[in-house]
């Protein structure tokens, strides 16, 4: 058995979001609400041994391209992820997730006092403290979220 | 690319948890206490076609062997599991999960107000009313607990 064959195989069509931090290939399971009983193919890989993260995990989602919502939500969890369409078993298409500087309309502030989760017409927004571990600083409250508040939303 | 490529390739040295009922891969992870923060390549897939089950998970653990209250577990969440043992890229042992008709110490009855939850010298008891879904009846109070009932406590 050759050291470099894949933990995961191959896909003919769908998506694989590779270099995942290692350690939150489960996050992005949950982010695209995979929780089994969906359909559909889906392979994870976690804690495999990379050049550039040291560990880094894998999910490859059969039939199914990523919605942008979805890509965004990834970026907060797994900033240094990418993102390949496969088709036909080639990569057609690869993208590499961002973390913009500040986030809008895809978290709530956990803080229940925060004006942001009053009935104004506040859009959500936070400045991003600290990439990995993620730190999220609301403009409005000044509260500071962490990952696990975050995740909790997803 | 043939078709019959493994969806996850063999392990050197671990435990292989084959044959899980479509959809409870992540069950089995949760179970064995695998949140993708704890060391060692985890390799799960989901829905994969299959002969006997029409779709079926996997689940892949490497560098370790599971302790016997696992093994119970998994036997309550996927009661038609196969566990083999990998050396050297072999399997030296295959064991199949065994759901046995009455279930002790493993789970605690989700009533408050059960016996088995004061603090009387009392071994949780139940019999297995069905096996999947599953469903659970406490020797003591009658309570019926689900699946969702029991993999809460894990």
């Amino acid at each position: 058995m050759p050291k470099k064959t894949l933990r995961v195989s191959k896909i003919k069509e769908g998506t694989v979001i590779d270099h995942i931090t290692g350690g939150h290939a489960l996050d992005v399971v949950k982010i695209l609400g995979i929780t089994g009983r969906t359909n559909g193919v889906v392979t994870v890989a976690m804690n495999v041994p990379s050049k550039g993260l040291k560990f880094k995990d894998i999910v490859k989602v059969e039939g199914r391209k990523l919605a942008s919502d979805e890509v965004d939500k990834i970026a907060l969890l797994a900033p240094r992820a990418t993102i390949n369409i496969i088709h036909n078993y080639k990569v057609v298409e690869k993208q590499r997730v961002k973390l913009p500087s500040v986030i809008r309309d895809i978290v709530k502030c956990a803080n229940p006092a925060c004006i942001s989760n009053s009935n104004e017409p506040v859009q959500s927004t936070f400045y991003v403290d600290r990439e990995e571990p993620l730190l999220l600083k609301c403009h409005y409250c000044g509260y500071v979220m962490e990952k696990q508040d975050v995740l909790k939303q997803f």
